[in-house]
C-alpha cells in the first residue's frame, strides 16, 4: 500500500482506503480508492501511520518534514487539522464533492463519533494564521479556528444573533437643551427621560439635574421631536461629526436600531466598546446587568485576529455578548442597512 | 462679598477668602484676597454657596449654567473637578504660582483631610474626554480623569514601572531549525530551549517534538547564535517584516530588552496584546501565572482613550499589570531605547 502525492490530492487503493476513511474518517471515496487532502497525509505521516508519501512528479519519498516543508500542504492546516484530531473529532477538508457546501469553510468537523459517512456536522471551521487579516462580513456561519505566532490555536465561534428587547418608553415633546462642548445638558428634565427612558446621566443624584446626554442620545431624542436644541438635531449631529468623523453617523444609525428593537444602548467606554445594552428596562431602579457588548463597525471591515481575540475575551471576562453592528451603506429610506455578528470563544 | 470674572480668573475680597479658601480649600490667596480658578466658581455656583459670578466685561451676572456655557470653563474640567471634590478630595487648578510644578496637570489633589496649605500631593490629574487623543510621552507621572461621552468619570494611573526578573538560561549553539511560513521548527530541539528557557512550543506534548518557534522568538534566537537557520537571523527578520511590518523590529526589540531584564516574553495573542510575561522562570513545569501584558508601541503613539481603557480593563480581568513597550529610534549602538509604561485603573 502506497500514498502518492499527485498535485493537490493524495491517493490510496482500496487497501488505503479500508485502513484510514472506513475506520478513521480520512479523506474520501473514489473509484474504490481513497483521495486524500495533502493535510490528512500529513497527519497519517505525523503519527507514523504511515511512513512516507511518493511524489508523482520527482518519484522521491516525503516524510512528515518534507511534506510539511512542501508547497503542497499549509502549517496552519496542518496544525488546526491535527489539534481538532487531538480533541476527538473526524473532520473532512471542505473541497467540492467530498463535502455540502464547501464555501467559506476549510474543514468540515463532525460530532463526536460521527464522520464523513454520517449527515450531521458540528462546525464548519476556517483556519487562519494570528496574521491574516479576516473580511467581517464573511462571517456568521462559521467557526475561526486562529493559530497565534507560537502555534496554540483558539477557536471562535460567529452567528447572526436575533437582537430584540421589550423597552418601551413614552416620552415627551419638546424639552429645552443645550449642547455645551461634546455633550448636550437639559436643565429642567421630565423625569420620564432618565427613569423609565435611561437616557442620560444626572449630573446630581439627589435632584436628577441637570440630565446629561451623549451625543448619540441627544441627537436620536432631537431627531424625533423629544429635544430642542438651537439648530436642532443636525447641529448636534454636526458637532458629533466634528468629533467622531463618520463613525458618529455609524454609531447613531446603530443607536436608532437598538432603540427601535427595544434595546437601550449606553456607552460602552469602560469596556472599550461603542454600547453595553439592556434588553428590558421598567425603570433604572431595576437595571439588570448589561447583556451585550457592541462594537460599531463599517461592513467592509476587516478584523485583525489579534483585535477579535481582544474584545472576545474582554465581554467572556465581564459575562457579555460581544457582538459587531456591521453598518453598510445608507438605502433608499436613508437607513443604513445593519448585520448583527456575534463572536463568542469556543472549546470543542 | 462678591466674585468677579476676570479674564481666567474669578476674584473675591478676604470674607470670600475666608469662607473658600481658609475652610475648604478653594482657589489661591492674593494680596489677601482670593483668585478662583473658573472651574472652581463653578463649583460653588453649582453647590449654591454663591448665587452668581459678575462678568467684569459685560457687568452680567452668571448663574452656574451661564458660566457653563461660556468659554471660560470646560465642562470636563467641571465635571471632574465635581467628581474628586464629591470623593472628599481638596484640589487645586495647577496654575504657575498655584501650585510646584504645574506642568502636565490640571488639577493637584490633596490627600483627604488636607489642602493647598499642606505640602503633600496625592494625584496629580489631567482632565480628558474620551475623545481626546492622549501622547505616550507625556504619560506617567500623572493620573488621567477621562470622561465618557456620558459624563461617567474613569481614572488612570500611570507610572514607569521598572521591569525585572530572575531567568537566565544556558543555551546551546548552532541548533538547526527549519522557516516554515510565519513559524520556524526545531525537529530535534535541545531539552533546555524550551523546559528551562521557555522558548517555543511543543508540536507533541510528550515527545517535546518538533518544537515551534515564533518568528520572534526565532529571530532573538539565531542572532544569539542558538540556531542555525537557512539565511540565518535575516532571514527570519525579513520574513517577520513581511508579515508584520516595522511592527515585527518593534516587537523585536522589546522581546530582546524583556529577555535581557530576566523576564520571558510569549505571546499575548489570546489576551490581544503582544506578550505576557513571567518574571521567574526556572522549568516549564513550574510556571505560575504571567504578571504583566505588554503593548507593544512606537514611541510617538497617541493613545485614544477607548483603547486604553479596552487594554487596562481587560488586564484587569484576568489579574495582570498592563504595561506599555514605548520604543524609539535606534541610538548609535543599534538597539532602540524603550520606555516603559504602566496604566491601571485607580479608585481615588
Amino acid at each position: 500500500m502506497e500514498l502518492v502525492l499527485e498535485g493537490d490530492v493524495v491517493r490510496g487503493d482500496s487497501e488505503a482506503r479500508e485502513r484510514f476513511y472506513d475506520s478513521r474518517g480520512y479523506g474520501h471515496v473514489d473509484a474504490g480508492g481513497l483521495v486524500l487532502a495533502p493535510v490528512e497525509a500529513a497527519h497519517l505521516l505525523y503519527r507514523g501511520d504511515v511512513d512516507h508519501v511518493r511524489d508523482a512528479t520527482s518519484g522521491e519519498g516525503l516524510d512528515f518534514r518534507a511534506l510539511l516543508s512542501s508547497a503542497a500542504v499549509s502549517e496552519i492546516a496542518v496544525l488546526v487539522y491535527k489539534d481538532l484530531r487531538d480533541r476527538g473529532f473526524y473532520l473532512s477538508p471542505a473541497r467540492e464533492g467530498w463535502v455540502d457546501d464547501p464555501a467559506g469553510a476549510d474543514f468540515v468537523v463532525y460530532p463526536r463519533g460521527q464522520g464523513p459517512w454520517d449527515e450531521a456536522v458540528a462546525y464548519r471551521v476556517r483556519a487562519i494564521s494570528e496574521r491574516t487579516a479576516v473580511s467581517a462580513a464573511t462571517l456568521g456561519d462559521s467557526v475561526l479556528a486562529v493559530v497565534d505566532e507560537e502555534s496554540a490555536i483558539t477557536y471562535l465561534e460567529t452567528s447572526h444573533p436575533d437582537i430584540g428587547g421589550s423597552t418601551t418608553t413614552d416620552l415627551p415633546t419638546g424639552v429645552a437643551a443645550d449642547l455645551l462642548g461634546d455633550r448636550v445638558l437639559v436643565w429642567e428634565p421630565p423625569a420620564t427621560l432618565y427613569r423609565e427612558g435611561f437616557y442620560g446621566q444626572p449630573l446630581d443624584d439627589e435632584t436628577a439635574e441637570p440630565l446629561q446626554l451623549s451625543l448619540i442620545e441627544a441627537a436620536a431624542l432631537a431627531g424625533q421631536g423629544v429635544l430642542d436644541v438651537e439648530g436642532g438635531a443636525d447641529a448636534i449631529v454636526e458637532c458629533g461629526r466634528e468629533v467622531e468623523g463618520e463613525r458618529f453617523d455609524r454609531r447613531l444609525s446603530v443607536y436608532r436600531a437598538l432603540r427601535g428593537r427595544g434595546v437601550v444602548p449606553k456607552t460602552g467606554y469602560k469596556f472599550g466598546a461603542d454600547f453595553r445594552t439592556y434588553a428590558d428596562v421598567e425603570s433604572v431602579d431595576s437595571l439588570g446587568h448589561s447583556e451585550l457588548l457592541v462594537r460599531v463597525l463599517p461592513a467592509d471591515h476587516a478584523f485583525s485576529p489579534r483585535d477579535l481575540a481582544l474584545d472576545v475575551r474582554l465581554a467572556h471576562g465581564v459575562r457579555k455578548r460581544m457582538v459587531f453592528a456591521l453598518v453598510a451603506e445608507a438605502e433608499a429610506d436613508g437607513e443604513p442597512r445593519i448585520e448583527w455578528l456575534e463572536v463568542a470563544r469556543l472549546t470543542p
